[in-house]
């Protein structure tokens, strides 16, 4: 009997990659921009736009596009040309069109647990590209649902756990931000792994709650069947 | 005994104006470009930029406001000055953050009828943009559920009634859109009101099915306790 009544995983840079594909869009974005300013200048001013349109746009490609076009204006004082904002458009869809890739072990790690438990996902983004990407990444028939969030604090959670008749101590949560995907869920006594990807957005870093009860760190998600089977051999 | 499980409303243009800030933001922007070309030039080249970026950015003030942008870049052959994309984001941000205003009775018919009924709404658009609407309306608290979703189809319905455990013919809708409102409802054996709102947008046309079971139009959202009241007498 799994311990479990649901194990849910955040998507972006834990079920397949994202960040990288900000990251390049951000480095063609410095290129576009560096007759005016130098790349550590772009890059500030890039991050301190997106932070402040937040509260506006949420989180998401089309949010992040808008956060380009204006940072663009504001940081050539309006002299940008009308071909590079239309680059940056272009670089939006071809974000919102990349191809899926798994992270290693994914497919096979979902494919086992969907087997013996309830899988969800919880991410946050833009409703039509997180649905698409769950077409498209083949997954979706392991999930039992998608909920697609506009915050991930413990109020969201909570609601969700409350809608979907799962008790926090009988919920596990699998993400790559601390902020995002652990703590909250720790809060409401529930049970998460923590998966470090490569690259972490500045508006996500927290400080891993080490020793605290129902936390626990991987290096990959091939380690989370065996993670699983030691909590439920020990309950 | 109420012969509907649930009754569902769209939001925008159902519980609120919202089209008339479309129209409002459009004027604005024809505005902007009316130094390089007509009227109908920007609303026709608009509405085909609209039409073809709904598959990359869906519905809602984001898409809109990258669609505003790439049309002002191709009707001026990339002269448009970035103080005018400054004006076109700020113009978005606007109408993210404008007034709810609610349509005529709303908030007393749905203040009565969550007596009696579980109320739910269904809406396309930004997921973060609705929720926040649903929060500054003081509505959230008459409904049930908010789902927001990327597309109304007759699937799209059929997943959330299942989801919901309501059968279709104990389910009714209220929206001012066709196409996205009723006729999934009605082919999916349902219930629908249809109450027209002075604008439709291009996109959501369609032809009344005037007489087909389960349809109804009204006025305004005030009939619609009386329309049930009637139904139940004659169940």
């Amino acid at each position: 009997m799994p311990i479990f009544d649901a194990i849910a995983f955040d998507a972006d840079d834990t079920l397949w990659h994202s960040e990288r594909y900000y990251a390049q869009t951000q480095t063609e974005f410095v290129k576009l921009l560096a007759q005016y300013r130098d790349e550590e200048y772009i890059r500030a001013h890039l991050y301190e736009v997106e932070s402040r349109n937040i509260q506006h746009f949420g989180y998401g490609v089309k949010g992040f596009a808008l956060s380009m076009i204006e940072t663009a204006v504001e940081l050539t004082d309006g002299r940008v040309s009308g071909n590079d904002i239309k680059t940056i458009i272009a670089l939006a869809r071809d974000m919102l069109d990349a191809e899926i890739e798994l992270l290693n072990g994914v497919g096979e790690t979902v494919a086992q647990l969907a087997g013996s438990h309830r899988l969800m996902v919880i991410t946050k983004g833009d409703l039509l590209d997180q649905e698409k990407k769950i077409q498209r990444s083949g997954l979706g028939k392991y999930f039992h649902s998608i909920e697609v969030v506009s915050e991930k604090t413990r109020e969201t959670y909570a609601r969700l756990l409350a809608e979907h008749s799962i008790a926090p101590q009988h919920f596990f949560m699998v993400g790559n931000s601390l902020r995002s995907d652990i703590l909250p869920i720790l809060a409401l006594g529930g049970s998460a792994a923590y998966i470090p990807y490569a690259i972490t957005w500045q508006h996500e870093t927290a400080d891993p709650p080490a020793g605290q009860p129902g936390f626990y760190q991987l290096e990959h998600v091939g380690q989370l069947p065996a993670l699983l089977e030691t909590l439920t051999a020990l309950k």
